[in-house]
Protein backbone atom coordinates (compact mmCIF):
# COMPACT_ATOMS: atom_id res chain seq x y z
CA UNK A 1 0.00 0.00 0.00
CA UNK A 2 1.40 3.81 -0.52
CA UNK A 3 1.34 6.00 1.64
CA UNK A 4 -0.53 8.54 0.43
CA UNK A 5 0.09 11.23 3.50
CA UNK A 6 3.76 11.43 2.47
CA UNK A 7 2.83 13.65 -0.45
CA UNK A 8 4.17 17.24 -0.67
CA UNK A 9 6.29 16.77 2.68
CA UNK A 10 10.18 17.84 2.48
CA UNK A 11 12.44 14.88 3.86
CA UNK A 12 15.66 15.27 5.91
CA UNK A 13 18.32 16.56 4.11
CA UNK A 14 21.08 13.78 3.15
CA UNK A 15 24.66 13.83 2.50
CA UNK A 16 26.44 12.39 -0.99
CA UNK A 17 29.63 12.72 -1.86
CA UNK A 18 31.63 12.15 -5.14
CA UNK A 19 34.92 11.85 -6.25
CA UNK A 20 36.84 12.26 -9.55
CA UNK A 21 36.66 8.67 -9.59
CA UNK A 22 33.36 8.12 -9.35
CA UNK A 23 32.83 10.72 -12.02
CA UNK A 24 35.28 8.61 -14.01
CA UNK A 25 33.85 5.27 -13.36
CA UNK A 26 30.41 6.58 -14.44
CA UNK A 27 31.52 7.89 -17.81
CA UNK A 28 33.21 4.36 -18.61
CA UNK A 29 29.81 3.28 -17.33
CA UNK A 30 27.89 4.79 -19.90
CA UNK A 31 30.10 4.19 -22.43
CA UNK A 32 32.39 7.66 -22.87
CA UNK A 33 35.68 5.98 -24.57
CA UNK A 34 33.95 2.85 -25.67
CA UNK A 35 34.54 3.52 -29.42
CA UNK A 36 37.19 6.18 -29.75
CA UNK A 37 39.23 5.66 -26.64
CA UNK A 38 40.94 9.36 -27.29
CA UNK A 39 37.78 11.06 -27.74
CA UNK A 40 36.63 12.07 -24.83
CA UNK A 41 39.62 12.01 -22.24
CA UNK A 42 38.09 15.62 -20.23
CA UNK A 43 35.21 12.80 -19.03
CA UNK A 44 37.40 9.88 -18.92
CA UNK A 45 40.43 10.86 -17.65
CA UNK A 46 41.96 13.83 -14.78
CA UNK A 47 45.57 13.73 -16.13
CA UNK A 48 45.78 14.27 -19.53
CA UNK A 49 47.94 16.97 -20.70
CA UNK A 50 45.80 20.10 -21.15
CA UNK A 51 42.54 18.55 -20.88
CA UNK A 52 40.41 19.53 -18.01
CA UNK A 53 38.06 16.87 -16.02
CA UNK A 54 34.52 17.58 -16.96
CA UNK A 55 31.83 15.49 -15.91
CA UNK A 56 28.89 14.08 -18.27
CA UNK A 57 25.30 15.85 -17.19
CA UNK A 58 23.58 13.01 -17.07
CA UNK A 59 25.70 12.40 -13.45
CA UNK A 60 23.45 15.26 -12.61
CA UNK A 61 20.74 12.37 -11.70
CA UNK A 62 22.71 10.32 -9.67
CA UNK A 63 23.89 13.79 -7.82
CA UNK A 64 20.73 13.88 -6.32
CA UNK A 65 20.23 10.74 -4.92
CA UNK A 66 19.62 9.58 -1.82
CA UNK A 67 21.66 6.18 -1.45
CA UNK A 68 20.44 2.73 0.07
CA UNK A 69 18.86 3.65 3.22
CA UNK A 70 18.26 7.16 3.01
CA UNK A 71 15.61 6.96 0.15
CA UNK A 72 12.29 8.10 1.15
CA UNK A 73 9.82 5.09 2.21
CA UNK A 74 6.58 5.93 1.04
CA UNK A 75 4.47 3.04 1.08
CA UNK A 76 4.73 -0.90 1.40
CA UNK A 77 4.82 -3.12 -1.69
CA UNK A 78 7.11 -4.91 -3.44
CA UNK A 79 9.66 -3.33 -5.17
CA UNK A 80 9.77 -5.94 -7.98
CA UNK A 81 6.87 -4.54 -8.90
CA UNK A 82 8.69 -0.67 -9.09
CA UNK A 83 9.96 0.30 -12.40
CA UNK A 84 12.32 3.89 -13.38
CA UNK A 85 9.41 5.64 -15.30
CA UNK A 86 10.24 8.37 -16.15
CA UNK A 87 13.51 10.69 -15.47
CA UNK A 88 14.01 14.56 -15.62
CA UNK A 89 16.89 17.14 -14.24
CA UNK A 90 18.01 20.62 -14.69
CA UNK A 91 21.40 21.85 -14.10
CA UNK A 92 21.82 25.04 -12.34
CA UNK A 93 25.71 25.01 -13.05
CA UNK A 94 28.11 22.52 -14.44
CA UNK A 95 28.89 19.50 -12.11
CA UNK A 96 32.07 19.99 -9.74
CA UNK A 97 34.64 16.26 -10.37
CA UNK A 98 34.44 15.91 -7.11
CA UNK A 99 31.69 17.34 -4.38
CA UNK A 100 29.79 17.21 -1.05
CA UNK A 101 26.14 17.98 -1.29
CA UNK A 102 23.10 17.19 0.51
CA UNK A 103 20.08 15.84 -0.79
CA UNK A 104 16.53 16.79 0.13
CA UNK A 105 13.86 15.17 -1.61
CA UNK A 106 10.01 16.00 -2.29
CA UNK A 107 7.36 13.19 -3.25
CA UNK A 108 5.42 15.76 -4.82
CA UNK A 109 2.99 13.81 -6.95
CA UNK A 110 0.91 10.28 -6.38
CA UNK A 111 -1.27 9.66 -9.32
CA UNK A 112 -3.70 6.93 -10.25
CA UNK A 113 -2.81 5.44 -13.29
CA UNK A 114 -5.42 3.05 -13.15
CA UNK A 115 -3.34 -0.71 -13.29
CA UNK A 116 -0.75 0.91 -11.34
CA UNK A 117 0.03 4.61 -9.54
CA UNK A 118 3.26 6.81 -10.62
CA UNK A 119 4.68 8.24 -8.00
CA UNK A 120 6.69 11.86 -8.68
CA UNK A 121 9.53 12.53 -6.42
CA UNK A 122 11.48 15.71 -6.77
CA UNK A 123 15.28 16.20 -5.08
CA UNK A 124 17.41 19.12 -4.85
CA UNK A 125 21.55 18.77 -4.38
CA UNK A 126 22.85 21.53 -2.61
CA UNK A 127 26.57 22.27 -2.25
CA UNK A 128 28.54 22.92 1.17
CA UNK A 129 27.72 26.90 0.42
CA UNK A 130 23.86 26.07 0.04
CA UNK A 131 24.11 26.95 -3.40
CA UNK A 132 21.74 24.63 -5.13
CA UNK A 133 23.12 22.24 -7.96
CA UNK A 134 21.05 20.23 -9.43
CA UNK A 135 16.88 19.49 -9.49
CA UNK A 136 16.02 16.52 -10.16
CA UNK A 137 12.58 14.66 -11.14
CA UNK A 138 11.94 11.21 -11.16
CA UNK A 139 8.98 9.06 -11.53
CA UNK A 140 8.19 5.25 -10.10
CA UNK A 141 5.36 3.35 -11.36
CA UNK A 142 4.45 0.93 -9.24
CA UNK A 143 2.06 -2.48 -10.45
CA UNK A 144 -1.05 -2.87 -9.17
CA UNK A 145 -1.36 0.14 -6.54
CA UNK A 146 -3.88 2.32 -9.05
CA UNK A 147 -7.60 2.46 -9.02
CA UNK A 148 -7.74 4.53 -5.41
CA UNK A 149 -9.84 7.05 -7.10
CA UNK A 150 -6.69 10.15 -7.06
CA UNK A 151 -6.29 12.18 -9.67
CA UNK A 152 -4.49 10.80 -13.30
CA UNK A 153 -2.06 13.14 -13.09
CA UNK A 154 -0.27 16.03 -15.44
CA UNK A 155 -0.90 14.69 -19.32
CA UNK A 156 1.97 15.01 -21.59
CA UNK A 157 1.52 16.88 -25.31
CA UNK A 158 4.93 15.82 -26.66
CA UNK A 159 4.41 15.05 -30.18
CA UNK A 160 7.56 13.15 -32.65
CA UNK A 161 8.42 15.82 -34.89
CA UNK A 162 7.07 14.96 -38.60
CA UNK A 163 10.32 15.43 -40.60
CA UNK A 164 13.49 13.57 -40.21
CA UNK A 165 15.93 14.25 -37.69
CA UNK A 166 18.34 16.94 -37.33
CA UNK A 167 20.88 14.44 -35.41
CA UNK A 168 21.06 10.82 -35.35
CA UNK A 169 23.56 9.41 -33.28
CA UNK A 170 24.63 5.64 -32.72
CA UNK A 171 26.34 3.92 -29.41
CA UNK A 172 26.65 0.25 -29.12
CA UNK A 173 26.60 -0.96 -25.63
CA UNK A 174 28.54 -3.53 -24.42
CA UNK A 175 27.31 -7.36 -23.28
CA UNK A 176 28.99 -6.20 -19.99
CA UNK A 177 27.61 -2.53 -20.02
CA UNK A 178 25.12 -3.59 -17.08
CA UNK A 179 27.97 -5.48 -15.37
CA UNK A 180 30.14 -1.85 -15.31
CA UNK A 181 27.02 0.77 -14.85
CA UNK A 182 26.19 -1.20 -11.81
CA UNK A 183 29.27 -0.24 -10.05
CA UNK A 184 28.12 3.72 -9.96
CA UNK A 185 26.00 2.44 -7.34
CA UNK A 186 22.89 0.83 -8.57
CA UNK A 187 23.34 -2.89 -7.76
CA UNK A 188 19.98 -4.09 -8.32
CA UNK A 189 20.64 -7.93 -9.56
CA UNK A 190 17.67 -7.28 -11.89
CA UNK A 191 20.75 -5.81 -14.27
CA UNK A 192 23.37 -9.42 -13.15
CA UNK A 193 21.46 -12.66 -12.20
CA UNK A 194 20.25 -14.20 -14.73
CA UNK A 195 17.96 -16.38 -11.78
CA UNK A 196 16.47 -12.46 -10.44
CA UNK A 197 16.05 -11.48 -13.88
CA UNK A 198 13.80 -14.29 -14.76
CA UNK A 199 11.59 -14.06 -11.67
CA UNK A 200 11.01 -10.77 -13.24
CA UNK A 201 10.48 -12.48 -16.66
CA UNK A 202 13.12 -11.06 -18.22
CA UNK A 203 15.47 -14.09 -20.51
CA UNK A 204 18.04 -12.42 -19.39
CA UNK A 205 19.38 -9.20 -17.36
CA UNK A 206 18.38 -5.87 -18.43
CA UNK A 207 20.04 -2.88 -18.89
CA UNK A 208 19.69 0.06 -16.10
CA UNK A 209 17.38 2.38 -17.16
CA UNK A 210 19.49 5.41 -16.39
CA UNK A 211 22.81 3.85 -18.05
CA UNK A 212 20.66 4.05 -21.98
CA UNK A 213 19.85 7.63 -20.24
CA UNK A 214 23.51 8.17 -20.07
CA UNK A 215 24.67 7.16 -22.97
CA UNK A 216 21.40 9.01 -24.77
CA UNK A 217 22.80 12.35 -22.76
CA UNK A 218 26.22 11.66 -24.27
CA UNK A 219 24.50 11.93 -27.62
CA UNK A 220 22.73 15.30 -26.83
CA UNK A 221 26.24 16.63 -25.26
CA UNK A 222 28.07 16.15 -28.06
CA UNK A 223 25.45 17.06 -30.70
CA UNK A 224 23.71 20.02 -29.34
CA UNK A 225 26.35 21.67 -27.14
CA UNK A 226 29.80 21.02 -28.69
CA UNK A 227 30.60 18.44 -26.01
CA UNK A 228 30.53 21.32 -23.79
CA UNK A 229 28.84 20.34 -20.23
CA UNK A 230 28.20 24.13 -19.28
CA UNK A 231 25.94 24.58 -22.16
CA UNK A 232 23.76 21.76 -21.09
CA UNK A 233 20.97 22.52 -19.10
CA UNK A 234 18.69 19.95 -18.46
CA UNK A 235 16.57 17.21 -20.07
CA UNK A 236 13.56 14.82 -19.49
CA UNK A 237 12.88 11.02 -20.95
CA UNK A 238 10.17 8.58 -20.29
CA UNK A 239 11.16 4.69 -20.34
CA UNK A 240 9.06 2.91 -22.83
CA UNK A 241 11.22 -0.28 -23.06
CA UNK A 242 13.88 -2.57 -21.16
CA UNK A 243 17.11 -2.41 -23.24
CA UNK A 244 19.42 -5.75 -23.00
CA UNK A 245 23.33 -5.16 -22.45
CA UNK A 246 24.75 -5.29 -26.44
CA UNK A 247 22.17 -3.70 -28.37
CA UNK A 248 23.09 -0.46 -29.85
CA UNK A 249 21.25 2.37 -29.28
CA UNK A 250 20.29 5.15 -31.98
CA UNK A 251 19.68 8.67 -30.72
CA UNK A 252 17.01 11.12 -32.62
CA UNK A 253 17.45 14.89 -31.79
CA UNK A 254 15.07 17.17 -33.30
CA UNK A 255 16.25 21.07 -32.83
CA UNK A 256 13.00 22.86 -32.00
CA UNK A 257 12.82 26.56 -30.96
CA UNK A 258 16.30 27.97 -29.76
CA UNK A 259 17.53 25.88 -27.13
CA UNK A 260 15.58 23.29 -26.68
CA UNK A 261 15.38 19.99 -28.97
CA UNK A 262 13.48 17.14 -28.85
CA UNK A 263 14.43 13.73 -28.85
CA UNK A 264 13.69 9.84 -28.98
CA UNK A 265 16.57 6.77 -28.50
CA UNK A 266 15.23 3.32 -29.91
CA UNK A 267 17.53 -0.07 -29.81
CA UNK A 268 18.74 -1.30 -33.26
CA UNK A 269 14.88 -2.88 -34.24
CA UNK A 270 13.32 0.59 -33.60
CA UNK A 271 11.91 -0.28 -30.90
CA UNK A 272 11.53 3.24 -28.57
CA UNK A 273 13.58 2.90 -25.20
CA UNK A 274 13.19 6.32 -24.21
CA UNK A 275 10.33 8.35 -25.62
CA UNK A 276 9.18 12.16 -25.41
CA UNK A 277 12.54 13.13 -24.97
CA UNK A 278 13.21 17.09 -24.55
CA UNK A 279 16.62 18.71 -23.55
CA UNK A 280 17.42 22.19 -22.96
CA UNK A 281 20.37 23.97 -23.58
CA UNK A 282 22.63 27.06 -24.00
CA UNK A 283 22.64 28.52 -27.72
CA UNK A 284 26.45 29.71 -27.74
CA UNK B 1 71.35 7.19 -9.91
CA UNK B 2 70.02 4.12 -8.03
CA UNK B 3 70.50 3.75 -4.39
CA UNK B 4 72.60 0.45 -3.91
CA UNK B 5 72.71 0.43 0.05
CA UNK B 6 68.50 0.12 0.00
CA UNK B 7 69.29 -3.55 -1.29
CA UNK B 8 68.38 -6.09 1.44
CA UNK B 9 66.77 -3.81 3.88
CA UNK B 10 63.38 -4.21 4.28
CA UNK B 11 60.61 -1.54 4.14
CA UNK B 12 58.21 -0.07 6.89
CA UNK B 13 54.90 -2.02 6.91
CA UNK B 14 52.58 0.45 5.12
CA UNK B 15 49.01 -0.34 5.04
CA UNK B 16 46.58 -1.62 2.13
CA UNK B 17 42.78 -2.50 1.91
CA UNK B 18 40.34 -3.18 -0.88
CA UNK B 19 36.93 -3.74 -0.92
CA UNK B 20 34.66 -6.16 -2.55
CA UNK B 21 33.65 -3.12 -5.33
CA UNK B 22 38.10 -3.21 -6.09
CA UNK B 23 38.15 -6.72 -6.34
CA UNK B 24 34.69 -6.59 -9.05
CA UNK B 25 36.67 -3.41 -10.95
CA UNK B 26 39.99 -5.51 -11.12
CA UNK B 27 37.90 -8.35 -12.64
CA UNK B 28 36.15 -5.96 -15.10
CA UNK B 29 39.12 -4.33 -15.83
CA UNK B 30 40.97 -7.52 -16.84
CA UNK B 31 38.35 -8.78 -19.09
CA UNK B 32 36.09 -10.97 -16.90
CA UNK B 33 32.43 -11.09 -18.19
CA UNK B 34 33.92 -8.47 -21.60
CA UNK B 35 32.39 -11.78 -23.98
CA UNK B 36 30.18 -13.54 -21.76
CA UNK B 37 28.60 -11.12 -19.17
CA UNK B 38 27.11 -14.26 -17.48
CA UNK B 39 30.02 -16.28 -17.23
CA UNK B 40 32.86 -15.04 -14.99
CA UNK B 41 29.72 -13.92 -12.46
CA UNK B 42 31.77 -15.03 -9.17
CA UNK B 43 34.26 -12.45 -10.38
CA UNK B 44 31.72 -9.71 -11.49
CA UNK B 45 29.48 -9.96 -8.87
CA UNK B 46 28.61 -9.65 -5.61
CA UNK B 47 25.03 -10.25 -5.30
CA UNK B 48 23.83 -13.40 -7.47
CA UNK B 49 22.08 -16.00 -6.35
CA UNK B 50 23.67 -19.18 -5.49
CA UNK B 51 27.32 -17.54 -6.34
CA UNK B 52 30.01 -16.56 -4.24
CA UNK B 53 31.96 -13.62 -4.88
CA UNK B 54 35.75 -14.73 -5.58
CA UNK B 55 38.90 -12.73 -6.37
CA UNK B 56 40.79 -13.34 -9.29
CA UNK B 57 43.92 -14.44 -8.37
CA UNK B 58 46.35 -12.13 -10.11
CA UNK B 59 44.63 -9.38 -8.26
CA UNK B 60 47.42 -10.69 -5.66
CA UNK B 61 49.87 -8.21 -7.33
CA UNK B 62 48.12 -5.37 -6.16
CA UNK B 63 47.21 -6.59 -2.91
CA UNK B 64 50.65 -6.73 -1.92
CA UNK B 65 51.92 -3.28 -3.77
CA UNK B 66 51.98 -0.25 -1.33
CA UNK B 67 50.54 2.77 -3.16
CA UNK B 68 51.48 6.44 -3.99
CA UNK B 69 53.86 7.98 -1.44
CA UNK B 70 54.55 5.07 -0.13
CA UNK B 71 56.56 2.90 -2.55
CA UNK B 72 59.96 2.28 -1.43
CA UNK B 73 62.58 5.28 -3.12
CA UNK B 74 65.42 3.28 -4.65
CA UNK B 75 67.43 5.78 -6.12
CA UNK B 76 66.98 8.82 -8.28
CA UNK B 77 66.28 8.56 -11.72
CA UNK B 78 63.73 9.64 -14.53
CA UNK B 79 60.62 7.70 -13.86
CA UNK B 80 60.11 7.52 -17.87
CA UNK B 81 63.21 5.66 -17.84
CA UNK B 82 61.49 2.62 -15.68
CA UNK B 83 60.26 -0.14 -17.43
CA UNK B 84 58.58 -2.80 -15.77
CA UNK B 85 60.20 -5.93 -16.67
CA UNK B 86 58.78 -9.12 -14.53
CA UNK B 87 56.13 -9.89 -12.33
CA UNK B 88 55.77 -13.13 -10.27
CA UNK B 89 53.38 -14.08 -7.16
CA UNK B 90 52.46 -16.66 -5.16
CA UNK B 91 49.33 -16.75 -3.00
CA UNK B 92 49.27 -18.73 0.02
CA UNK B 93 45.58 -19.18 0.25
CA UNK B 94 42.50 -17.77 -1.78
CA UNK B 95 42.44 -13.60 -1.40
CA UNK B 96 39.46 -12.60 0.36
CA UNK B 97 37.04 -9.93 -1.20
CA UNK B 98 37.72 -7.37 1.08
CA UNK B 99 40.54 -7.14 3.80
CA UNK B 100 42.95 -5.16 5.15
CA UNK B 101 47.11 -6.03 4.91
CA UNK B 102 50.07 -5.09 5.69
CA UNK B 103 52.31 -5.20 2.75
CA UNK B 104 56.47 -5.31 3.38
CA UNK B 105 58.57 -4.64 0.64
CA UNK B 106 62.38 -5.98 0.59
CA UNK B 107 64.63 -4.61 -2.87
CA UNK B 108 66.46 -8.09 -3.33
CA UNK B 109 68.62 -7.28 -6.18
CA UNK B 110 69.74 -4.62 -8.38
CA UNK B 111 71.03 -6.16 -11.49
CA UNK B 112 73.85 -4.99 -13.79
CA UNK B 113 72.27 -5.62 -17.45
CA UNK B 114 74.73 -3.55 -19.20
CA UNK B 115 72.49 -0.48 -21.24
CA UNK B 116 70.30 -0.57 -17.94
CA UNK B 117 69.75 -2.43 -13.97
CA UNK B 118 67.32 -4.43 -13.52
CA UNK B 119 65.84 -3.78 -9.63
CA UNK B 120 63.95 -6.81 -8.18
CA UNK B 121 61.39 -6.09 -4.78
CA UNK B 122 59.59 -8.75 -2.60
CA UNK B 123 56.00 -8.04 -1.09
CA UNK B 124 54.39 -9.85 1.31
CA UNK B 125 50.77 -8.92 2.70
CA UNK B 126 50.20 -10.12 5.69
CA UNK B 127 46.75 -10.22 6.93
CA UNK B 128 45.06 -8.38 10.07
CA UNK B 129 45.82 -11.83 11.83
CA UNK B 130 49.09 -11.86 11.07
CA UNK B 131 48.82 -14.57 8.49
CA UNK B 132 50.68 -14.32 4.81
CA UNK B 133 48.51 -14.30 2.39
CA UNK B 134 50.38 -13.29 -0.67
CA UNK B 135 54.24 -13.37 -1.72
CA UNK B 136 55.05 -10.78 -4.88
CA UNK B 137 58.28 -10.73 -6.59
CA UNK B 138 58.73 -7.41 -9.46
CA UNK B 139 61.12 -6.25 -11.66
CA UNK B 140 61.87 -2.74 -13.19
CA UNK B 141 64.60 -2.44 -15.48
CA UNK B 142 65.92 1.20 -15.62
CA UNK B 143 67.44 2.43 -18.59
CA UNK B 144 70.67 4.12 -18.20
CA UNK B 145 71.25 2.71 -14.93
CA UNK B 146 73.81 -0.09 -15.76
CA UNK B 147 77.26 -0.33 -16.16
CA UNK B 148 78.64 -0.17 -12.50
CA UNK B 149 80.72 -3.33 -12.46
CA UNK B 150 77.31 -5.47 -10.57
CA UNK B 151 76.48 -9.00 -10.56
CA UNK B 152 73.95 -9.50 -13.34
CA UNK B 153 71.77 -11.70 -12.15
CA UNK B 154 70.16 -14.96 -11.83
CA UNK B 155 69.54 -16.20 -15.55
CA UNK B 156 66.22 -18.03 -16.77
CA UNK B 157 66.50 -21.05 -18.25
CA UNK B 158 63.31 -21.38 -19.34
CA UNK B 159 62.82 -23.19 -23.20
CA UNK B 160 59.60 -23.22 -24.98
CA UNK B 161 58.30 -26.45 -25.58
CA UNK B 162 59.03 -28.22 -28.98
CA UNK B 163 55.01 -29.61 -29.41
CA UNK B 164 52.08 -27.53 -29.91
CA UNK B 165 50.17 -25.69 -26.59
CA UNK B 166 47.74 -27.89 -24.32
CA UNK B 167 45.67 -25.21 -24.38
CA UNK B 168 45.16 -22.04 -26.12
CA UNK B 169 42.86 -19.01 -25.15
CA UNK B 170 42.04 -15.44 -26.93
CA UNK B 171 40.76 -12.56 -24.85
CA UNK B 172 40.05 -9.47 -27.04
CA UNK B 173 41.35 -6.15 -25.00
CA UNK B 174 38.85 -3.27 -25.62
CA UNK B 175 39.77 -0.41 -27.36
CA UNK B 176 39.24 1.58 -24.22
CA UNK B 177 40.62 -1.53 -21.85
CA UNK B 178 43.22 1.02 -19.77
CA UNK B 179 40.91 3.90 -19.25
CA UNK B 180 39.11 1.01 -17.11
CA UNK B 181 42.13 -0.83 -15.89
CA UNK B 182 43.72 2.55 -14.36
CA UNK B 183 40.74 2.94 -12.15
CA UNK B 184 42.76 0.12 -10.50
CA UNK B 185 45.17 2.47 -9.14
CA UNK B 186 47.87 2.91 -11.68
CA UNK B 187 47.41 6.02 -13.16
CA UNK B 188 50.44 6.95 -15.44
CA UNK B 189 49.69 8.80 -17.87
CA UNK B 190 51.83 6.42 -20.60
CA UNK B 191 48.49 4.29 -20.51
CA UNK B 192 45.64 7.53 -20.82
CA UNK B 193 47.19 10.39 -22.50
CA UNK B 194 48.38 10.87 -26.43
CA UNK B 195 51.06 13.51 -25.63
CA UNK B 196 52.41 11.49 -22.79
CA UNK B 197 52.58 8.61 -24.63
CA UNK B 198 54.25 10.35 -27.60
CA UNK B 199 56.92 11.65 -25.05
CA UNK B 200 57.71 8.18 -24.77
CA UNK B 201 57.95 6.88 -28.66
CA UNK B 202 54.53 5.77 -28.86
CA UNK B 203 52.70 6.35 -31.34
CA UNK B 204 49.59 6.14 -28.98
CA UNK B 205 48.42 5.05 -25.10
CA UNK B 206 49.74 1.32 -24.53
CA UNK B 207 47.91 -1.21 -22.30
CA UNK B 208 49.46 -1.93 -18.57
CA UNK B 209 51.15 -4.83 -18.52
CA UNK B 210 49.54 -6.19 -15.37
CA UNK B 211 46.02 -6.09 -17.13
CA UNK B 212 47.76 -7.98 -20.23
CA UNK B 213 48.87 -10.06 -17.28
CA UNK B 214 45.63 -10.36 -15.38
CA UNK B 215 44.21 -11.17 -18.69
CA UNK B 216 46.66 -13.97 -18.99
CA UNK B 217 45.84 -15.27 -15.18
CA UNK B 218 42.17 -15.65 -16.36
CA UNK B 219 43.15 -17.86 -19.19
CA UNK B 220 45.38 -19.64 -16.82
CA UNK B 221 43.09 -19.76 -14.13
CA UNK B 222 39.62 -21.39 -16.12
CA UNK B 223 42.09 -23.75 -18.46
CA UNK B 224 44.19 -25.58 -15.65
CA UNK B 225 42.10 -24.89 -12.34
CA UNK B 226 38.88 -25.41 -13.77
CA UNK B 227 37.52 -21.41 -12.61
CA UNK B 228 38.59 -22.47 -8.95
CA UNK B 229 40.86 -19.80 -7.48
CA UNK B 230 41.50 -21.92 -4.49
CA UNK B 231 43.38 -24.31 -6.90
CA UNK B 232 45.75 -21.43 -8.25
CA UNK B 233 49.19 -21.36 -6.45
CA UNK B 234 51.13 -18.68 -8.47
CA UNK B 235 52.59 -17.15 -11.73
CA UNK B 236 55.64 -15.89 -13.63
CA UNK B 237 55.99 -14.07 -16.81
CA UNK B 238 58.81 -11.25 -17.71
CA UNK B 239 56.67 -8.95 -19.97
CA UNK B 240 58.39 -8.67 -23.24
CA UNK B 241 56.25 -6.18 -25.62
CA UNK B 242 53.88 -3.50 -25.24
CA UNK B 243 50.29 -3.58 -26.36
CA UNK B 244 47.99 -1.82 -27.51
CA UNK B 245 44.49 -1.41 -25.80
CA UNK B 246 42.50 -3.66 -28.56
CA UNK B 247 44.17 -6.40 -29.33
CA UNK B 248 43.43 -10.02 -29.29
CA UNK B 249 45.61 -11.19 -26.75
CA UNK B 250 46.03 -15.15 -27.33
CA UNK B 251 47.75 -17.72 -23.96
CA UNK B 252 49.63 -20.84 -25.39
CA UNK B 253 49.72 -23.11 -22.45
CA UNK B 254 51.65 -26.06 -22.11
CA UNK B 255 51.10 -28.19 -18.69
CA UNK B 256 54.56 -29.56 -17.70
CA UNK B 257 55.34 -31.51 -14.48
CA UNK B 258 52.32 -32.07 -11.99
CA UNK B 259 51.05 -28.63 -10.95
CA UNK B 260 52.97 -26.66 -13.41
CA UNK B 261 51.96 -25.10 -16.64
CA UNK B 262 54.33 -22.75 -18.85
CA UNK B 263 52.88 -20.28 -21.02
CA UNK B 264 53.43 -17.12 -22.92
CA UNK B 265 50.88 -14.69 -24.24
CA UNK B 266 50.94 -12.96 -27.87
CA UNK B 267 48.88 -10.36 -29.78
CA UNK B 268 47.47 -10.85 -33.11
CA UNK B 269 50.31 -10.88 -35.07
CA UNK B 270 52.67 -13.10 -32.99
CA UNK B 271 54.36 -10.70 -30.93
CA UNK B 272 55.11 -12.44 -27.61
CA UNK B 273 53.72 -9.49 -24.95
CA UNK B 274 54.59 -11.92 -21.96
CA UNK B 275 57.19 -14.58 -22.45
CA UNK B 276 59.07 -17.24 -20.14
CA UNK B 277 55.56 -17.39 -18.00
CA UNK B 278 55.24 -20.50 -15.16
CA UNK B 279 51.74 -21.20 -13.74
CA UNK B 280 52.08 -23.24 -10.62
CA UNK B 281 48.65 -24.57 -9.67
CA UNK B 282 47.01 -27.55 -7.46
CA UNK B 283 45.60 -30.35 -10.04
CA UNK B 284 42.54 -31.31 -7.66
Amino acid sequence: MLDHSVVGVAGEPTARAWTSTDTILYALGVGAGAEDPLGELAFTTENSKDVAQQVLPTFAVLAAQARGAQRRRYGDFDPAKLVHAEQGFEMHRPLPVAAEVSVTSTIIGMYDKGKGALVTTESTAVDADGQPLVTARGSAYIVGEGGFGGDPGPSNDWEKPDRAPDHVVAYRTRPDQALLYRLCGDRNPLHSDPAFAARGGFARPILHGLCTYGFTGRALLHSLCDSDPARFRGMYGRFSRPVLPGQTLQVSIWTDEAGRALFQTATDDGTVVIDRGVCTYSNA
